[in-house]
């Protein structure tokens, strides 16, 4: 199958996915009186609208920089590519969780510990479908330095550790650490990426 | 109608309602206090979110694969692709039913026979219209041995028996191995699939 | 702007707009007992889904038929669009109010008038929006013959008089006719349709 | 990256946070009894719904206006359009508030302030970014005209002032005023708009 349209299917998972956030936000509308206080005290919410907002739009660049570097998919990599889609897509429900609980004991703990084992399952698929991009580079009609390259950005998937130690912070330290991590992790994607394919070089001329 | 623009519509359904499928998780996050046992609880709502979310994702790759052999759409293509569509929308219905009752009687097999027969309905819709496709793939501009292809994949639409011996199942043994069944089904579909265009030949090559 | 544009988000508007119809049937699932009657009794939810979602199908491939014969859009033109979009868009709503009350007094005839005037203000908006592309279809890089075959299908648009009587007998008569009269309307319009611009001509020949 | 893929992302979550506007409707299709003053009563709600969808379609329409001008997309573009992003996806958070509290005292207006801040967030984030867009035209592929006449519409942005106004208006005079003062901006941006890019000026002609 051609890559551009599972690149498109993907995009709008994404773009779904994304905009599903702010249904963690609408119940605040439903308190019978609205004050300053019962919107600063849902402050878990907005935070982890922010967090979650930012880690699936910098996954999305990063997932469309992976399957810009080649042309075509076959059916592992559409399965591998559809685990990945089910951690983004899932990503609402502990967000969720920590709105809802971040303060208090011990429900805190629990639910940035659940949404770290979802940014973990996400880390995780998306390092087994690189490499899967990165070993059948050819037959998916990449570039043959690709797969040269995605050893050299090992380091990158290396660099999920980061959401491992997020989680146990989160378990053993504070949710609220655990929190921030996640979020710096976000802005951590946005910088350190994803060799460009050759066709992007261009840009740098 | 040129079938691109049915495929990047239906593209965008599929991607929604693949992404609704979220939506049966978020209410775990309203439970007063979240403790483990209350995730725990809960796991009907996830095994519907993975079996749900592989048929839909892998239903896609089919559908993908077969508007991928026309260039045009007709209006009766047209019709039977939204009522395919619209059993692809309804899933996480049937799944809301599954994750809420699965482990209770009798709601388990009544939730589960739902979600059984909202899978025939897909499967048929999706035999129906392949047969079209494969019967007038002149007119929709396919190839030529499309008809011949389409034949010879006759067990890829008999082998929605499974649809119905798993809702059989789920109605006169046991509503968690119907489930079950739906799993395996859609891991089945992932490499048990409609022939290949001739422009993907190469891929073989 | 280009047409492509508008019409790939129309698209996008249009896919999630008939996906979001299925969250009027998920609340059916949180029932404490699931049971064959209260499955049963919720049968204006499912027909509401079917009516609505044909509506919106039908909607859109008239929609996309009608932006297929131009190649730009202009300011008006996407204001007008918009009206479009946003009366589509708000169809799940009428379809809730159905879905909970066309079987009780007065709520019924209320549900199903707000449904109809819905159906109105699509239908209105997409007269205009049509008027004006055969009014401007030069401007807009339409075929010279656009506005002469525009003319000859006033019959196209004049038929939304079927909308009107449909909420005329929902409040005079009954609720259920006329929410039977939109579906019927929906299959109508599936096959009573705009002039196919000239590119699309070789289907016939 | 290329900017069609950016757009396209863009595009598929405008569609599906205008689309979300309509979740703060179906509530009112629960009512145990549906009566005419029911309905009216929730005017706030249907007012929030056109204010919300005006603004995000005229955003839309302005955010394609921005991108088309260039033809490739950096990090901190993708970093400031996902900014952007998470004020449109956010907006049904307080559309949803206003739909709730629109007429009472003190929710009002703390609702319509909360409203206000959110277009404030958005009108910046897309200040900042049409200003990112024309200091960097050339190396995004912009054309050599770009900068100054984005300069020329510096105008464009220092509108919203409106939004500041708007906000200061629901605070301290009357929410209902504010909430119409951001209906009239929607309009307005309807008219008042980016400079087209070369290759639009053949609609001119």
């Amino acid at each position: 199958m051609d890559s551009k349209r599972a690149e498109s299917f993907s995009d709008g998972v994404f773009a779904v996915a994304i905009t599903v956030l702010v249904f963690n936000l609408l119940p605040i509308g439903s308190h019978v009186r609205l004050t300053g206080s019962v919107l600063a005290v849902h402050w878990p919410s907005y935070v982890g609208y922010v967090v979650s907002f930012l880690t699936i739009g910098i996954m999305w660049t990063n997932h469309h920089g992976m399957l810009a570097q080649i042309t075509r998919v076959d059916r592992p990599l559409l399965l591998l590519n559809l685990l990945l889609l089910m951690g983004i897509v899932a990503l609402p429900f502990p967000t969720a969780l920590v709105a809802g609980h971040l303060t208090v004991y011990p429900g805190g703990g629990l639910a940035t510990v659940v949404y770290g084992l979802n940014m973990i399952f996400i880390a995780v698929s998306f390092a087994l479908t690189w490499f899967y991009v990165a070993v059948h580079a050819r037959a998916l009609g990449g570039s043959p330095q690709l797969r040269a390259r995605a050893m050299s950005s090992v380091w990158f998937t290396v660099g999920n550790v980061g959401y491992v130690a997020g989680t146990l912070i989160a378990a053993f330290v504070s949710p609220v650490a655990g929190l921030i991590i996640f979020g710096l992790l976000a802005v951590y994607y946005m910088f350190e990426h994803l060799p460009a394919p050759d066709t992007d070089r261009e840009e740098d001329a």
